[in-house]
């Protein structure tokens, strides 16, 4: 009997196309499935019929499991079979919990590998038309969590530190703190006229980008009613955003 | 007659099963594709008879066309075909050289859109079994440049605010300047004892992953001869890497 081997793989932003070649083989291989909510739906048509699926995403009006509960998911379905996808939305090392699941599926002796996604920020630039660097403006990107375990403003971030970059910011799922964050970065010396976008669900129908300077996209963005899985960028290379005519419309509406 | 479109695609970091299903689509489409040498070779395979193709890339004993010179070869392929990729190593808004070439095609009023990839970070993190982010260890992931226009330290970094980022560094391409940048870190205050790691050819038969404190790993990297295609990571998440067996080997016999 081979060994069970669990597979850590990035589904991508949210495109069913944007999964890689490797995600999708291994999905298909898959004799069990423990998947995040923001994952392409499509997706899971690709398991095969037989395996097991396990929704372990959060979910209005439904009790979601805890990481702990998830972690020993994942290693008892690797008792039960020997292919195990462990789909995670983006890329799994880039604000996926990726680090308690590994150290769970090892502490069980378990093998895994990480097949890696596209993660988030670089689906959010694709959409606005963005490069996230460039010479000379933005040798740097830096990459922040935008939530905190309570939902509000990340205090562990070095808010002073992060003001200070000479480059491009991206946060991740900042919807509930856009505010805290914009008013941080500016009240500790980022210039509120630079360029800043939210892009919200990056690449499928129901996509918004929202253009505006830093000092302003928090209103903005309350003003259209950003719902969770957006991307906050802010930085030089934002100036040169293409914004769709559709979102202008609502922004002329909102301003 | 259709309008010409160039599509920036991201090829992934050289695994060719990385890249995406919409990036191989755009690719299978093509007329016409301008690619790096940073590309997976298997993918060059993909692209239709007949279709022209340009190898825009850097190779050592060959003249290679200046950044204006391909910004020009994208348009004029635009203006000759209706379907342009042009095929950049990783995501092509990371490090590619995106924002420029943009400005060119925009300029000449043609259209493009940008297909995201597998960026290398999250790929060197995968093979190395780390995550690049960690609950209460490591809210933040900064991207930097490893080299300069002139193959030295960058200095449009700001390394004393590298040095101070609480979190996970990396940096992209840095091989001729790897022990210029952990110097400059553990002189302005970095942790010479942080775990640090180098990946060289992330997911290829030619991968090597070097794992060593911040202090000593350019050192290491020296002795077992680093080419140029590798990442350099460090921060405490770091900790957790599984190095294979064989590099530990190319360890053993350097150290």
């Amino acid at each position: 009997m081979k060994r069970a081997r669990v597979s850590f793989v990035g589904a991508g932003p949210g495109d069913p196309e944007l999964i890689t070649l490797k995600g999708l083989k291994r999905l298909r291989e898959a004799e069990a499935v423990i998947h995040d909510r923001l994952i392409p739906q499509e997706l899971l048509a690709e398991i095969r019929v037989g395996a097991e699926i396990i929704d372990v995403g959060k979910a209005p009006g439904r009790e979601c499991p805890g990481q702990g509960h998830i972690n020993w998911l994942i290693v008892d379905a690797a008792r039960r079979h020997r292919r195990v996808v462990r789909l995670k939305g983006g890329d799994p090392g880039i604000f996926g919990r990726l680090a308690e699941e590994i150290e769970a599926v090892r502490a069980a002796g378990i093998l895994f590998e990480i097949v890696p996604g596209v993660t988030a920020v670089t689906a959010a630039a694709a959409r606005a038309g963005i490069s996230l660097t460039e010479r000379g403006t933005a040798s740097t990107v830096v990459l922040s969590t935008g939530t905190s375990h309570t939902g509000t403003l990340p205090e562990a971030l070095d808010w002073g530190l992060l003001a200070r970059v000479e480059g491009t910011l991206a946060f991740y799922m900042p919807v509930g703190s856009l505010d805290a964050i914009t008013s941080a970065l500016t009240a500790l010396g980022r210039d509120p006229r630079e360029p800043a976008l939210v892009v919200e669900a990056a690449g499928l129908p129901a996509e918004r980008v929202i253009a505006a300077r830093l000092g302003e996209i928090g209103e903005r963005a309350r003003a259209v009613g950003l719902r969770s899985t957006a991307l906050f960028i802010s930085g030089p290379t934002v100036a040169a955003a293409s914004v769709p005519v559709a979102v202008r419309r609502v922004l002329a509406q909102a301003g």
